[in-house]
């Protein structure tokens, strides 16, 4: 992400990049000298810039959408005008949007109930109907979508894991959605397969498997890319149950830590294992997984006839952003033969970073990995990968070989053709805005959004660790972004522990929260956890965030939580 | 869809759409009285155009991208100014390419191998480095990614159920890459979760269920909405398997058509039922399922001992266009007590037409269905529905109550947190871009779209059902926009049936579709199905296509397919 220095310090261009530039970049310098005659000799446009070199830039032009309608717009007969024209507006629409949401006078958030906004708010109405709307209407529908939604990019939006608004992402985005194609073959989506071929091995040189070697996919969100862990290992140890079913394999059981993302159960449920046979590990007081735990839990599960088949350590938990002793973990997988999956989605993006990569110590022991760029690295939603070690495990686990897709007799290299490794047929391209952003970053940008998230965190919490009104959750520094910690309002400071001040201290995250929202000033997650009641959960990944901003929270909560 | 009518037809309005207009679409009115000082007031800037009501609309500058970097952009100190030109730039890019795409002068693609792309064309270098690249070389790489990638939305783009480039979806889809953000809370994305949650009522209410009740979820893709069929015909059925897994079941069977998607066999792997136990229906000629098979297979599996759990009827398979008789499907699992999903990613659109609606007959009866608004009606990639009769059971097969996201102590009413429902976690928005197309075009925008295809599909096999050199692979009208087809090169036309010829003809189309590639004029699909050799499929759901495309596509095959 691009760092708020200033710009002398950014003047290192990569030293290919003169040989990298072709000939069609001419018309970005050409423009450069684009004279004044050139610019006001439109007649009836505003802009009218032609450049023999290239296609004539956009002309944005006066029109009145409130008689045009979609039918208008291309393909139809004399539907170019007035597409480019629907395409500005929106455009316009969209940059004011990216704009205010860096603007910190700019609310976060407007909220509103469901009923609400089901009811209409001033003529946004949601219901649709079977007669077409103006584009008029359409564009204003877009500016009330907006209005009543979230800033996710907004520099006080801490809530989710994923926040920010990377603008090399965001054109990334734009460019994927015009492109509108599949990832499942080589034919139609031939550059984007390719990127993500090269990404995937990028990523998989980064968790230090040799030569970047293996097999991988980008899914649709980490829990998705868990639950192909959870598949592959199976077709590894059991490969008839994919024709056979579970039947065909003995009472197989998964381990995962009880701090460990909901996902893992969640396949567990999936795939017909059933959530009773995923084992929950205890966690020491940061959350990281007990090894010895592990090992007494796979030794009691064999004594009970069960099959110990597959262990998720988490790198950089949920809550606690905790990172499981890696080779620990991968030293008893060995011992007993399982299958070592690291859910890195959150933490996985450490790994970009020379200073905290080792947090991930081990990791390429692993079997396989889930990675979710869209997470710390700030690519936009959504951005996720499963990494696994051996080559050629994903086909053999799904291929299906669907012929009316994955013809053998196509005149090009048909390993090019990835579909039939994933669940899915339709593959959204996730691989373009990551591959963009990471070019136009490089690595190097990556690890300084890391360090800097990393270096606000600690800011955060050597503020608080000692004011007064505040409790850390668990002591010592957070390994990742995660600072996690209860406001105690003054009515509840002299208050001895015990079940009242429990209940007491379990509203008050809630009921601040709720008053962000409702001023719309800043968004931070709060939950209980194990007998823990409700604290507060700051994270921060948003590249936009500064020790400014995190002031302005401690600030607000310290407002908003003084007299309850 | 945008037809290619005159304008004159498309005059009507929304009668209500006055009342809907908020004074905030006053800048559209007051942008079209902008006077000529206004527009030629800006010194430096291109456009200048300063409206009192609202935010300064975009201006373009000159801008030297190539000493400006990703770090440059905002949350950067000043970096206002670089974001909004880089965007620009990029829009230029983008609308270029669209007008383009609808050009047919333009080719449909640009075909090179894998290894000339990994080599690098004329400096398009995929590879990612440590240090970054500027920008100028960043939107050289877009204009790069474009060339060689493929024009889906050309109107000679027929190679996939999914094609062609709405620009009302397009702009929704650029709008929700802005957005950025999750479908897994009403806090984080309340308009959007309202927006899913009318359309899939709308939905269900054209599916004909009772007051549109029921449930239902946008999932990254079709096969992903028929895993879900499975998922959740099996907590119907078995809850228990849901916490200890499929021990604690019979050995389940699932029924689906020879002809219909491998995402069904997929589930059946994935889930832990085994491929094997998913059972292929026998069809007739035209690929439909014949009931009486179905039932007897039932009965054979019941005396084998296996537990008949699901059956899947397929409206719209994936070659022949086929609908299965879903009347006759229900009354058999009606008299089995078993699940009937109906996966009409392909076909489901046909329910937003008053003439071919008739097809899915039915389906009224079915406990769920996949709908890809992404193939038959034309929304960008990805947006697939499943839909389920029974409210609730989404959330009783798939929640696991994960306290950091779904707390229970909001202040809104949770119920329309749907996170929980799903097996992914982080959920991309899908329903902007159809919500969006919905409201422009209205129901009876895409009822047109549907028609338009299917008449189109009717006027090739008019063409070419008695052409000589034409045999088709079934008889009679299409019931889809599938026109399945061998053309057959003089050279094999007085060749008597036999291995000789069919080894021939197996070899034709996938010569001509190679051909097609490299000289980028056209896509279209083929396959063998059963015994029947590679054949053409010819699909028509992109609105750019007209009957010239459709003469274009058979004088092409008939071009490279005469001395084969």
């Amino acid at each position: 992400m691009a760092t708020s220095e200033p710009r002398a310090t950014g003047g290192e261009q990569d030293p290919n990049s003169d040989n990298l530039r072709p000939p069609s970049t001419r018309f970005l310098q050409k423009n450069n000298s684009l004279d004044d005659k050139g610019r006001l000799a439109g007649q009836k446009n505003l802009l009218s810039c032609d450049n023999s070199d290239r296609d004539a830039r956009f002309r944005l032009t006066e029109t009145d959408f409130s008689n045009l309608f979609a039918r208008d717009l291309l393909p139809a007969k004399n539907g170019e005008e007035p597409t480019i024209q629907f395409l500005l507006e929106m455009v316009d629409i969209l940059t004011n949007y990216v704009k205010k949401t860096f603007d910190r006078s700019t609310k976060v958030l407007d909220f509103h109930h469901p009923h609400q906004l089901l009811e209409g708010m001033e003529g946004f109405n949601l219901e649709l109907s079977d007669q077409p709307e103006s584009l008029e209407q359409i564009l204003v529908d877009c500016r009330d979508t907006l209005k009543y939604g979230v800033r996710t990019g907004h520099p006080r939006f801490f809530n989710q894991l994923s926040s920010g608004l990377d603008i090399i992402g965001l054109a990334g985005e734009w460019l994927t959605s015009t492109a509108n194609t599949n990832m499942f073959t080589y034919e139609i989506a031939p550059v984007f397969v390719l990127m993500e071929q090269l990404t995937l091995k990028k990523m998989r040189e980064m968790i230090g498997w040799p030569d970047g070697e293996g097999d991988g996919l980008f899914s649709p969100g980490g829990a998705i890319s868990n639950m192909y862990s959870v598949m592959i290992a199976r077709y590894k140890y059991f490969p008839e149950v994919k024709t056979k079913g579970m039947s065909a394999a003995p009472r197989l059981v998964l381990f995962t830590s009880e701090h460990s993302h909901y996902s893992i159960k969640k396949a567990g449920a999936a795939l017909g294992f059933g959530s009773e046979n995923v084992i929950l590990l205890s966690t020491d007081e940061r959350g990281r997984v007990i090894p010895a735990d592990l090992e007494a839990k796979i030794i009691d599960a064999k004594q009970k006839g069960y099959v110990p088949l597959f262990v998720n350590a988490t790198a950089g938990s949920t809550v606690y952003g905790a990172f499981d002793p890696i080779n620990e973990i991968a030293d008893i997988c060995e011992k007993y033969n399982l299958w070592l999956h690291v859910d890195g989605a959150w933490g996985g993006g450490l790994l970009m970073s020379r200073k905290h990569r080792h947090k991930l110590s081990g990791v390429e022991r692993a079997n396989s990995v889930t990675w979710n760029p869209h997470k710390m690295m700030g690519v936009p939603l959504q951005c996720s990968a499963i990494l696994v070690r051996e080559k050629g495990i994903m086909a053999g686990c799904n291929s299906m070989c669907a012929g009316y897709l994955f013809q053998p007799d196509k005149q090009y290299d048909v390993t090019y053709d990835t579909g039939d490794k994933a669940i899915q047929c339709g593959r959204h391209v996730d691989i373009f805005k990551f591959w963009l952003m990471w070019k136009a970053k490089g690595t190097i940008g990556f690890e300084q959004h890391i360090d800097k998230c990393l270096d606000l965190s600690q800011y955060l919490y050597n503020k608080i660790k000692n004011r007064e009104g505040y409790e850390m959750v668990f002591d010592g520094v957070p390994q990742h972004t995660n600072v996690c910690f209860w406001y105690i309002p003054p009515s509840l400071r002299g208050m001895p522990d015990g079940d009242e001040r429990r209940e007491k201290l379990h509203r008050v995250a809630p009921k601040i929260k709720a008053m962000m929202m409702e001023s719309g000033t800043t968004m931070v997650g709060y939950q209980p956890q194990g007998n823990k009641v409700n604290f507060f959960r700051m994270v921060v990944s948003n590249p936009a965030a500064t020790q400014s901003d995190i002031d302005f929270l401690i600030d607000e909560i310290e407002r908003m939580g003084n007299d309850l």
